[in-house]
């Protein structure tokens, strides 16, 4: 307990003091013990970090002794190291160990699980103990929002949130509803609302307990995201005060389900052409919402099929014959006792590749009449004579301010993405930790970690998911503090980011599923459905190849702006200073170093991430230009260099990810950490240059002898992780009830 | 019906004389219209390809101007042509047609899908017409074994064969049971088995059936693996002929339903290392079968939870102290009624990623006493004095042998593998030639097969999924005619084929998928079964990673007889050799020829393919003697080196397929064939070079220069394989049914 209350780091010497006083009237308590106690609570004179390894392992050596069954928590646990010291815990003492560690806050069986794990999931006598402070890495990532995250563990730890396999259709999705109540009862769902109507006013909090949420089902997650990210969002970003008022304590209780209703069958990704309609009439004071084609009809839309009640729907304002363009209507779909309002149309999309708790479904309007207050009018206002104003005069402005309200989707689906690497990474490690297959001759099998090509599978991932939670937890921060003035920045980070995390996504759960073999087919081990549910991750929120279209367009615009108006003048000096740069960095003695210092020197890795953007970005300008110059429409130029395009994207994405790992290592304080961290910086870094290579050594960045050094550095720094990776899942702070799968577990 | 006859090829003189007198003596048919048909059936003077060509566009024209659901018969299309041409048919004249086109042997609607479906599936004006035979490409891929094909095709179409989707494990399971007996009293299960008990004595034909079959439900597929090709195929190659007798016409009829019980729990690769025992009681004349722990249980056995009364079991054989390794039994499981057999425990594997139709479970073996006569005793007996004896004396190579001719479900699995990826390519293609979204300011929405970066994903695996079926064909002719001496030949290139094809399946699924957006997340559109079905084919039937290895340790083998036993003399000199080729081939004006002709050789490509694999064999092969020569280990030295073996193998398989595709185009005499597969192969070749031109720039085989180009070549030829892609897809013969998914077709 006292390990836990410095090692966590977090308690305020006034804490400490209230531990202490508390001590202090303790009665029955033997003088010298709470002495000894009282000696490693002084806030003046905190302990140092040897003294903590040095209670960690005897703490350790103490739970070794114990029964599992009653390692569930640190009072128990104090207990046991003190007879192991020789002193005999009297009932007072007892009792008094166990109010403090509820003062402390502190889930007991979870620190005990984290205080214990790494002994645990590595059994094996090839696994080392951990290098770095586990609870200090899992506070590490947690960041400021360790508080919402922690809480959103225990409640999930809980055993009415434990799997269920094999429900149909409907029952899941009526789990699925439960669970999300369940939620929305500890106010998860309301944490983004402003206070005055009833909300948590805090919007980092909810982004983090989302991210926390993806560790568990994630159809709830989705519900979640629905309901109060994008439907209650919507009311939040688009409406005003009198809909905050009237709808958000009812959305964020998960009194009213509703609907987000934007993309239709006919338009996905092109949220311009949409075609349902809101036309105004002024004799009725009312909008006419109309869907004029089965390619309009709203698709895919979450909480329509069976529970939404009240629908957030974008549709073409008409208003006589004038054509403002896309605007959000509040449009009830269903009543209270779950028939059909009038005029509206429902189709259940039925069964999905995942999200089967989900009820997905069409909805169309005949012709449904709504009052003019529903129309979201914080940038777009109609008055009863049928005036159309706006504090956005260019409507293409207004357009892509109202879809950028909407981007935390895109950073939350990028943090779920994260979320479910972790599982999967941290399901396939611990698995493969402890299976073993094949062997030298008459020796035990071997087990699968220490195979090169199970390290070479998973470590490089390991990297990059550490890479990503750093880069994540900047966006998060950026768009909770965004303004008017960064929104296209943050917007452009988003799409890139977004598409970067759920690939990975994707991808490592997939690489997780193969490595753990048949085991991993079983729905119990939980790779199936993160498998499944997650898939569509890459496509919904933007389909990833349209976002990184995006975010290269903006590079672009940018770089235009840099130049004037990019002409030929501007560009053709500053293409004149690339070279200038390239050549001064492709010194030989540069491309050739081999050595590992130089390949571990992360002004080497930035430098190489950097120049492969730069170059990138200026030789797609010229290519742009070209085309531009001789006449082609500027769509079609864009599609004839659409991979090139795509690269830069990618790049431009893989720098900024690089770029905030070294930042958040320079400022760790815990050396320990720090050198952990750096390692993985260093594998993610080198495997990225590796996997592009070609593009390296294509256009002399890389030597031949250069490449084949850091493909051997790879392999070093994959076995090197390999020995700590047991840890580091641990550390992602994922319960074990939550994590759920068997073959996680011995 | 003429154009079918001409156009199919494959009518003999004499079936086409069949039909002249069919039409000479036909009742009431009007005398100028006999002799124009007659015209048309000259086998002295059949028709030209500018006639046929002609003829075509005269019965699509035809077929435009008839309502959909006539288009069902080739004697309907016929009537609608002759009155085209001015001419009334009479009903006697109708009859004939459809007399004849029975004695075709065609099933209608199938072939007028066929007909017609290029125009029908590329409805805009950016589907160019087709550039070669569809009909005549479908039979190529056909391969000798069409007649079979079109045979599952036409069962595989039937009502019955229709797809359900929602329905829960148990009716599942129910319904592949049901379509698997369909498919059993068609003759399906049987195909392999020897005519003398009743089966159909074509492996070949067996094995294109199943790769037929794998267009349709995967668990159905799996179903008839399981039963005939591993239960009804271990009986067959491991049992003799009393085994045979009692055995496997029941199990081809699927009235006897088993399971193959190899994989534990705890061994699923290592089969060597199995733990289950029987033990031979001369007493009795029984062997007794156990399962010593719970790690030894047999696990994901097909058939095993619900359906499997005999079972395949794995076993090391004890007689009474010597140990004789693994050796197969037949052990009843379950009784007619459905109950355990006495000793033998069952559970349900519960639910899975994929493939909820098949019955999978864990069995267990509680001393259960089976007749001495169960030992499958094709290459081991053991005789009531407990004597045994082998016609193999070595133990190892009894054990390969054993194994080995289970090689068939790799092949079969590799087989499965291609199907789905063009089911996928089928669906995501036809999509994408409709699908439109976002486009150039003021004109229609631009179709996604136009954009680049839809090209780029598509384009490239559907020539590899083009280059893998004449690969497998390959493959599945030299397995149908493997003998002893070519046995450990046929087993490498399956292995490395097996994992190519299902790494290939499941990288192009998921592409469809994404590239299908939210459509393709939908049940309905068949993606997710594909996807989630075929998951497992990457670890059953041998682990893909640990097939790469076993096929690279192969060519290791074959590499070290040819120097002898690998002596450092006869190594150097080979190695001196290997440079000495390597400084022919860098010729500096081959690494920097970037012209299309030079790109486009075949020789320049299959040179390529050949040097890297060379290069990978002769480096792989010094890095394992130096270890060796130091005393390290054999197992761990493979370790040491294991992303060396892999990439070495991954070389050697994709030299094998792009030798067979092109040896495949020179045998090919329809030169709009060859043209197009020509095309295809160049993007094969040249899109494999650019993905490992990393390697390739590293070793110094291409210049900056020439990697550009390939990439360049690559786009265009992408775009050149999009203009014929639908065609291309619908030339794999996927009957529409069969194919489902709504989003392929209009």
């Amino acid at each position: 307990m006292l390990y836990v209350a410095w090692a966590d780091g977090d308690l305020e010497p006034v804490e400490i003091r209230a531990i202490c006083t508390r001590l202090g009237t303790t009665e029955g308590m033997d003088e010298d013990y709470q002495q000894f106690l009282e000696g490693w609570l002084d806030p003046e004179n905190p302990p140092s970090a040897t003294d903590l390894t040095t209670l960690l392992a005897a703490i350790r050596t103490a739970a070794a002794s114990m029964p599992a069954g009653e390692r569930r928590s640190l009072a128990a646990l104090g207990v046991e190291l003190a007879a192991a010291a020789g002193h005999e815990t009297s009932a007072a003492e007892r009792q008094a160990l166990e109010a403090i560690e509820t003062n402390l806050g502190l889930s007991g069986s979870e620190a005990v699980r984290r205080l214990l794990s790494p002994e645990r999931a590595a059994p094996d006598p090839m696994g080392a103990l951990p290098a770095f402070e586990l609870a200090a890495m899992t506070r590490l990532l947690d960041g400021d929002q360790w508080v919402i995250r922690d809480k959103v563990r225990g409640i999930l730890s809980r055993p009415e949130f434990s799997y269920r396999y094999g429900l149909d259709r409907d029952n899941y999705r009526a789990q699925v509803l439960d669970w999300a109540e369940a939620l929305a009862v500890e106010g998860i769902g309301a944490l983004s609302f402003p206070e005055d109507v009833g909300g948590g006013g805090d919007l980092g909090a909810f982004i983090a307990a989302f991210e926390t949420v993806a560790f568990h089902d994630l159809s709830l997650l989705v519900k979640l995201g629905v309901q109060f990210g994008l439907f209650g969002g919507s009311i939040l970003q688009l409406g005003t005060q009198r809909h905050h008022e009237k709808y958000l304590p009812k959305v964020g209780a998960l009194e009213l389900p509703g609907c987000f209703a934007m993309t239709e069958t006919g338009h996905g990704s092109n949220v311009h052409d949409l075609e349902t309609v809101a036309r105004f009439e002024s004799q009725t004071d009312e909008f006419v919402l109309h869907t004029p084609s089965p390619a309009a009809r709203k698709d895919y839309i979450g909480n329509a099929a069976l529970h939404g009640r009240l629908a957030t729907v974008f549709a073409q304002l008409e208003i006589g014959s004038e054509h403002h363009g896309v605007h959000a209507f509040l449009v009830p779909i269903r009543n209270e006792d779950g028939t059909m309002c009038a005029g509206v149309g429902v189709e259940d999309c039925g069964d999905k590749l995942g999200l089967n708790g989900i009820d997905n479904g069409r909805l169309w309007f005949d012709q449904v009449r709504i009052p003019r207050q529903n129309l979201l009018d914080r940038f777009a206002q109609v008055d009863a004579d049928g005036i159309y104003t706006s504090p956005i005069a260019s409507p293409t402005k207004r357009f892509f301010v109202m879809l950028g309200t909407l981007v935390g989707g895109r950073v939350s689906v990028a943090l779920a993405g994260l979320s479910t690497s972790k599982s999967a990474l941290a399901i396939a490690v611990r698995y493969g930790a402890r299976r073993r297959q094949f062997g030298p001759e008459g020796a035990a099998e071997t087990v699968l970690l220490d195979y090169r090509t199970h390290q070479r599978r998973l470590m490089p991932r390991l990297a990059t998911t550490y890479a990503l939670d750093f880069a994540l937890s900047h966006l998060a921060a950026q768009y909770v503090d965004s303004s008017a003035d960064n929104r296209r920045e943050v917007e452009s980070l988003a799409a890139g980011l977004k598409a970067y995390s759920t690939w990975h996504a994707t991808d490592t759960i997939q690489t997780c599923r193969e490595a753990c073999g048949g085991q991993g087919y079983l729905a119990v081990n939980r790779l199936a459905a993160l498998k499944a549910d997650s898939d569509v991750f890459t496509t919904f929120e933007g389909d990833n190849t349209v976002l990184l279209q995006l975010q290269a367009k903006s590079l672009l615009t940018g770089y235009a702006r840099q130049f004037g108006e990019m002409n030929v003048f501007g560009l053709a000096k500053y293409l004149g200073g690339q070279v200038a740069t390239a050549v001064a960095e492709l010194n030989p003695l540069v491309t050739r170093r081999t050595d590992e210092a130089h390949l571990q020197d992360r002004e080497f890795q930035l430098g190489a991430f950097d120049w492969r953007e730069k170059h990138l970005l200026s030789t797609l300008a010229r290519r742009m230009k070209k085309r531009l110059d001789s006449g082609m429409d500027s769509f079609d130029a864009l599609v004839e260099v659409q991979d090139h395009v795509v690269a830069l994207a990618e790049a431009h994405t893989e720098r900024l990810i690089l770029e905030q790992f070294a930042a958040s290592i320079d400022g760790c304080e815990d050396s320990s950490l720090r050198t952990m961290l750096g390692t993985l910086c260093d594998l993610y870094a080198l495997h990225r240059i590796e996997a592009d290579r070609g593009w390296f050594l294509e256009h002399g960045y890389l030597e031949s002898a250069k490449a084949k050094a850091i493909r051997q550095q790879v392999n070093k720094l994959c076995l090197k992780v390999r020995q700590q990776a047991v840890p580091l899942v641990d550390a992602f702070g994922i319960p074990d009830p939550v994590l759920g799968a068997p073959i996680a577990f011995s």
